[in-house]
């Protein structure tokens, strides 16, 4: 989606470590005009799929999740992270382990929102090791939902999270950012 | 707003403790198409504001906030809540109590986001203590930035946060919900 890597070029910051911070439109301040955009690209890249939900992850996945699901005119779930020890019964969870964080939590979507009948397509704003999308295909799994896709804005190829989640479900990344440069500040599409 | 206290009554769940329960549509299965409601009706209530910026908090504000920001066509940014003992000094921080949660927690915003010049608007959910908003206010100010107001989607009128907030800004709550009986489950909103 060029206008997507225009605007990554333009306003992302590459950081140490591998790190590209896209706070100015993305996953801090959100600009909602280019979530309509990509929301718009989406229903083109799934056009003609049967889609009656909108699964994400909170929190930064909610806010494109809510815009892309107007377009759609599908209801979103969000799963919620927890560290919470007792987890009543009407729940799917799982184990997530977060990269960023340097930890494990567990994710948490109620029994009455996800079940057999729903035909879901996950969206989020990033994928990288694709352990928080792993996580929410598990959840659909469970819950006896199918899983028709998963929609993402930016995808770090030079992580293994996408090559893994091609392997179970037809996925979109809208960038794919396949090398960056810390010190020029570079960063390299795949075509 | 008639279609909202609607949807709490067929919707909503009041739970022992005075919890009303609305995961069905807004903060955890969300009705993207009821948010545009909300955010027609916010856009009516604030009519004439000069109005550049929505601030919400996480996770289940920025639903909502992202697609009445849409309406109002200004970016959201919304604070982050953190446990982080070293915050950097490029943000602006408070704490806030939570009293669902039983724990006060650091919540943040990108001094890059946030500033002179900007006329704000708080978006959240809920509206009981009133604590997450008041935290929110505080980093406007901070910020020196300009609070033109702040739009709640349920607003508990039996809890102090209402009155609160309404000395300090110009609140707009969509639906004020005075009692709610756990036993009969009837909620009475205030005319």
């Amino acid at each position: 989606m060029e206008l997507l890597k225009e605007r990554i070029r333009k306003d992302g910051v590459v950081k140490e470590g591998n790190v590209l911070k896209v706070d100015r439109f993305l996953n801090h301040q959100m600009d909602v005009k280019l979530f309509r955009e990509i929301g718009k690209e989406f229903k083109k890249r799934f056009e003609g799929e049967d889609i009656n939900k909108i699964l994400t992850i909170e929190a930064s996945g909610i806010g494109i999740a809510c815009v892309v699901a107007e377009i759609f005119d599908v209801p979103v779930v969000f799963a919620k992270k927890t560290q919470t020890k007792n987890i009543a019964g009407d729940v799917y969870t799982t184990k997530v382990e977060s990269f960023t964080h340097g930890r494990v939590y567990d994710i948490i979507v109620s029994k009455e929102f996800l079940g057999e009948g729903d035909r879901v397509l996950l969206i989020d704003d990033f994928l990288a090791n694709g352990k928080a999308l792993e996580g929410l295909a598990k959840l659909v799994k469970d819950s006896g939902a199918e899983l028709v896709g998963a929609g993402v804005v930016i995808e770090k190829g030079f992580q293994p999270g996408g090559d893994f989640l091609r392997k179970q479900t037809h996925l979109e990344s809208l960038a794919i950012v396949d090398a960056m440069d810390e010190k020029t500040g570079e960063i390299t599409f795949r075509e």
